[in-house]
């Protein structure tokens, strides 16, 4: 890391690699502060239970690197001790099954971040590879409102059009997507459009942007085209609701890719963001290989003329100050207030 | 309440009652300070976690008269808020299934005390109503080890006895008998030996006496024959490890008297500490129909010569500071020494 870079938070709004030590120690190589881990794609409760005892045993195994994030304090905990944050989330929300009273249990547990849905529709709503999406479910907005109640932050970055609409409009308190990029820059169902982040910007959400290859241009995507979306997303959405969130996928097989596309849903190859051409994990741009490459980005953002202020917001400041008011329970956010 | 049991604390170191507002007012009643409400007898994880969630919804529901309590120290704020502390708790294994990582996970949901068995062999061990007990397994020694560590108090009430000789000689910490008798006072299968108790004693344990019309002489046994086996139990262990432990199991219809006795795992009707000629739910002693009847105890404690420290004591002085020690992560116990 750069001397420039240096006491900078960096959080990353999304990740999904097999995290081991040798990836725990990039991450402070490239001096972040917090990554939000997902520990779950297509399980369900019990399953995801299982997930999250192995976080905690993982995290304790590596207590000198890493640290469990439940509420704000605890980022500025890890940070004084040297340590990174871990967020544990959800790109589903399968481990709630049925079960309304499972949110709070699983908040308790740590999961505070779930996304609505992740590729399918499911009993909240619809995805964005769904060809129809009839919008919020009955149960999803009770699901909404009991998220909002608890301080399970809503993500919708691989939600349906019309569903994140209506979760935008009924959530009582902001949300966020926290891996896509604006659609108008690079085109994918996975993106978004005007009118979504518009409403997030009215909501007062934040966007992670997003590096995962086939959300830019492929490998090839040059960091100058990088921050060129983050200036013209920073200049539709403000200053203080743009935020990175990588979609960094390292040191998995293929197996998990099929899981990750296909769960148990179906039985015919699925490509998700990736395509028949290109079927395989995406090969990582030469600036983004890993954790350690974030302060490439800051540079670059420095480069452009953003000042150091409007890059600690991006890089990190931004997810800082949202999450440690979306993790709060309802009633203790309205105390604050 | 009379006015001599104010500002005692009471605990009861295990519940088994269909718990609603009318009972909680009835614990508020009776002076109780905290309760130990069991929340799983045969079921898995994932019928527990919904088993959690209700229970997280039935105290914020009553958030006025209840709080959850997950280390000691919510206690003491729970009866400086006027309020009954709430600690959950297992009276079986089952919902670790074969994952030693859920141990935390359940700890971290609240779920602070777990019985090594219920009525049946399991993964762990064995019972005391099974004819052989083959001591505790390989998987089990894992058990006690990672409960020691994340501070879950190991609770042996049904469990066999070789089993439970084994666990106690395996336990790093202390560990309880939450509710069961002396079983040269009254005997029963589910009431304990000498040689037990002896090794709880040795082993700094608790013993929570119990007034389940089946442990002791049936519903028509006496207060003072109640007394009697307090002083007699309090002469074997000493007044600081014997406490109150009812078992109580108000509200509840012949279903759930059957699942508790009979599970899955029969077809056969089962009849647990009762019998053929007593098949449902037992009629408690006219002395105790409740929580509202603690201050009875202190009483007849007070009346029999007990001084009022003595009776702080068993009434829930030992409970509140064996749960304190109890629940604290292994490293925090270590690090009070």
């Amino acid at each position: 890391m750069t001397a420039r870079m240096e006491d900078m938070v960096i959080i990353d709004g999304l990740t999904l690699c097999n995290w081991d030590r040798e990836l725990l120690l990039e991450l402070h190589r490239g001096g972040v502060t917090c990554i939000h881990a997902c520990c779950a794609l297509w399980e369900g409760a019990r399953e995801t239970l299982s997930k999250i005892g192995k976080w905690y045993r993982f995290i304790e195994e590596n207590a000198d690197l890493v640290m469990l994030v439940r509420q704000g304090a605890d980022i500025h905990t890890a940070r004084s001790q040297g340590k990174v944050g871990i967020i544990l989330g959800a790109q589903n929300a399968s481990p709630l099954e049925d079960d309304l009273s499972l949110i709070e249990v699983f908040s308790q547990l740590g999961l505070k971040i779930m996304q609505l849905t992740y590729n399918n529709q499911n009993l909240i709503g619809s995805s964005c590879y769904e060809e129809n999406d009839s919008g919020l479910s009955r149960f999803g907005k009770l699901v909404i409102e009991e998220m909002n109640r608890v301080g399970m932050l809503i993500d919708l970055s691989h939600v349906g059009e019309r569903t994140t609409l209506d979760a935008i409009a009924h959530s009582g308190r902001p949300v966020s997507i926290t891996h896509a990029n604006p659609n108008w820059i690079y085109p994918s169902k996975r993106n978004k459009s005007k009118e979504v982040l518009q409403a997030l910007r009215d909501n007062g959400g934040v966007l992670g942007l997003c590096i995962y290859p086939h959300l830019i241009n492929g490998t090839e995507t040059t960091l100058d085209e990088f921050s060129e979306m983050v200036a013209r997303t920073v200049e539709f959405m403000g200053i203080n609701q743009v935020a990175i969130g990588t979609d960094l996928t390292l040191k998995w097989g293929d197996d998990f890719l099929h899981w990750m596309r296909m769960g148990r849903w179906t039985n015919k190859m699925e490509y998700g963001a990736g395509s028949a051409a290109n079927p395989s994990w995406p090969v990582w741009p030469s600036w983004f290989q890993g954790p350690a490459d974030f302060p490439n980005i800051a540079e670059v953002l420095l480069a452009r003329g953003f000042s150091r202020k409007e890059v600690e917001a991006v890089m990190g400041g931004n997810w800082l100050h949202f999450f440690s008011e979306s993790f709060a329970p309802d009633k203790e956010v309205k105390l604050c207030v």
